[in-house]
């Protein structure tokens, strides 16, 4: 019966296998301290004399615990018997038992396989984990379906640009961009309320600190509401859960990377500003005129919210017409559209859909589309849709914002760019 | 403030807003019998007079609660004012409001964005929801992690044939097969016992009622187990607990299907042969020599378990090496692997793997690989991984069991095959 590392302490005087990875080796007088890593953290054994086995290898390792006051968790394991149940080889390309931060990005990557074995870089994950869950609990909690839809589509929704094109069978198809289409399907088909997690692709060439090309998408939709107001609420009690449920659950994590999540008033303060008041506030602050809101603007806007509302995050509705998907509500030349920016990033965009028939023939040519060249996508609204909308967070880039991450691809545990389809 | 239909009952002789579809309308003698569906259910709303809506149109009906006993939940709303939210066309394809057992499986996925208006055919969705959410709190509870691993993958650790190919920026990339490489890597990294739910695609030509090219797969590894056993005695747990919340959540829609799930003591009870016995049985019962296990024969040692057992599911184990991959546990000329057959389908394969590194050389020519083929893969096991399986679960094959289905294609939201890209 194996002992987690963890358990150690309340085993005291007893005998104990404890199991896991050497993590540490430290000889001192004769006596060799071993730090032994298992998914619950690490348990020194003690060993009379020297041990033969390499970093990483995999052991179980019989003995008794004991006091004492130097060990983690204040206590130790005597080794009484090593069983050695994987050898590894001794060429660690990266270490795994110091911290990684004098290692860049493209090491940490190239050498992902052994760069996971790092603590603190599997924290990463372990938070993240907690960070879907919360957000289907939440969803679960207020009537949400969870759905599982294709990502092999026929043609795009989003227009066709930044399609990955995949051979099927002769024919050639496309990786989604999200689950627009078939979360709107699921809405309109009376189940109203729907959430999925799954990837997303973006065939786009820029290789930036904040750009995935495969990334997970934390999409939902909402029937019966009454504008994009509805849905910067529901992001609000989603964000509150979630926060409050990485807090709860990872304070240990947050601290390793000196890092704070946002109270539940702190996002109930998040401002919601327009558009137009948006660049307002990043002339006032920059002194150029913006045009439209890029990166640097993100940040000013974060920061504005931080000072005059208390919090790193600000909505930003009523983007132009222009700027958003043909299915976007319009509103005159806006649309009831948003943006969440959080800690200099956007990490949510979202907003009412067009869901009467009429108002989506309209609003096709504009954008130069015809009914035909949307497939199957119209039948959603022909037969009868009500009022809906909704948004998606990215998986990575909350991570990332969390924890305070240089770069989304560290929130990837094996992430694609321009460059990079391995490990 | 909207009030659901299911919600109608309690609210007798107040006045309640009720939104929905348009489901069904009666006229009687100058009165009209409107039923609205929306996503907890139905309610009956009651018109003086005729209407001048479509089926499907969505509307919000503000009236008032009475008591009918022949209305639906005894309770109807009668109507005081309409708001029409959306119209719907007349010339719906399929029928919404009756029963589809006379509809084709062909129609019913050609108008996949009308069947699934159908209550019946959402109620699939609803419990398959139910058993992602149990799959995954099961193992939460056991310490899993959840995890989220690519689908775009350079090379196919499972030999390469069946592999969608992607256009990545001019590189050829492949959709992967499963998350075997990655829930392997993330058991080495320390992580120790993860799972995944997420997409995995076979490029394989047979269309039969069995067989999805894109399917959902409810992916486990686990470290430090024994042999394959512990796997067995885990997917046993994870079964009970799902079969138990699907039952306390959804007896209505298994009442709807006719169908029922195995107790928890069925499941405990589930028989586990050898693939050499299981030959043996499916000899003894059909008179034909076995050289393999074929659709017929999971149904035959199905009936077998269910009459020698009690339950229609019976764990087979001990495969010969040259049927699985190369990366199973070896144990003379067969494997430490296994599958589980349920109502006469193969719904889960797994298997304890290579964890040593000189073993997994060795393994490798015996199936036409190398090392450097394997790309990353060989590095996690290079520098220390413990004994360990996994197996995985086909969320529509399992879904479609549970619900008696007669194609796996019913419980697939917009399934892919051989010529379906659509919807």
């Amino acid at each position: 019966m194996r002992t987690l590392a963890v358990e150690v302490p309340s085993r005291s005087g007893e005998a104990v296998d404890v199991s896991g990875w050497v993590h540490r080796i430290r000889s001192l007088g004769g006596i060799t301290f071993v730090l032994i890593r298992d998914r619950s953290g690490v348990v020194q054994v003690v060993y009379e004399g020297d041990v033969d086995f390499t970093l990483e290898s995999v052991v179980t390792v019989r003995g008794s615990v004991e006091a004492n006051e130097k060990a983690p968790g204040g206590f130790e394991v005597r080794a009484a018997e090593t069983t050695l149940l994987a050898v590894a080889a001794s060429d660690l390309p990266i270490p795994v038992n110091q911290p990684l931060d004098g290692v860049g990005i493209d090491a940490l990557l190239d050498h992902r396989i052994v760069s996971l074995r790092n603590i603190k870089v599997r924290h990463i994950f372990e938070l993240q984990a907690t960070v879907v869950q919360a957000f289907a609990e939440f969803l679960r909690s207020q009537g949400f379906t969870e759905i599982k839809s294709s990502k092999l589509i026929g043609t795009g929704t989003e227009g066709g640009t930044g399609l990955f094109t995949v051979d099927y069978f002769g024919d050639q198809v496309f990786l989604a961009q999200s689950p627009q289409f078939y979360k709107q399907a699921m809405v309109a088909s009376g189940m109203e309320r729907v959430f999925e997690v799954g990837a997303a692709y973006r065939a786009e060439k820029h290789d930036t600190p904040r750009h995935l090309n495969e990334y997970v998408s934390l999409d939902v939709e909402m029937g019966f509401i009454e504008s994009e107001s509805d849905l910067m609420d529901l992001e609000v009690e989603i964000l509150q859960h979630l926060f409050a449920a990485v807090n709860g659950k990872h304070g240990d994590i947050l601290a390793e990377f000196e890092a704070r999540v946002p109270t539940g008033d702190q996002v109930a303060a998040t401002p919601r500003i327009s558009h137009d008041r948006a660049k307002e506030i990043i002339k006032e602050r920059t002194g150029a005129r913006a045009f439209e809101i890029n990166p640097e603007g993100e940040r000013v806007l974060c920061e504005w919210a931080d000072e005059e509302h208390g919090v790193e995050a600000v909505f930003v509705y009523g983007f132009p017409r222009k700027k958003r998907p043909f299915y976007t509500y319009p509103e005159g030349l806006k649309t009831r559209s948003f943006d969440l920016l959080f800690r200099g990033l956007e990490i949510t965009t979202g907003g009412q859909r067009i869901n009467e028939y009429p108002m989506l023939l309209e609003a096709l040519p504009k954008f130069g589309l015809t009914e035909a060249g949307l497939g199957d996508y119209p039948t959603i609204f022909k037969y009868g849709c009500p009022p809906h909308g909704g948004f998606a967070i990215g998986l990575e880039r909350i991570t990332q914002k969390i924890l305070g991450l240089q770069n989304v691809k560290e929130a990837s545990l094996f992430p694609r760019d321009r460059k990079r389809v391995r490990p």
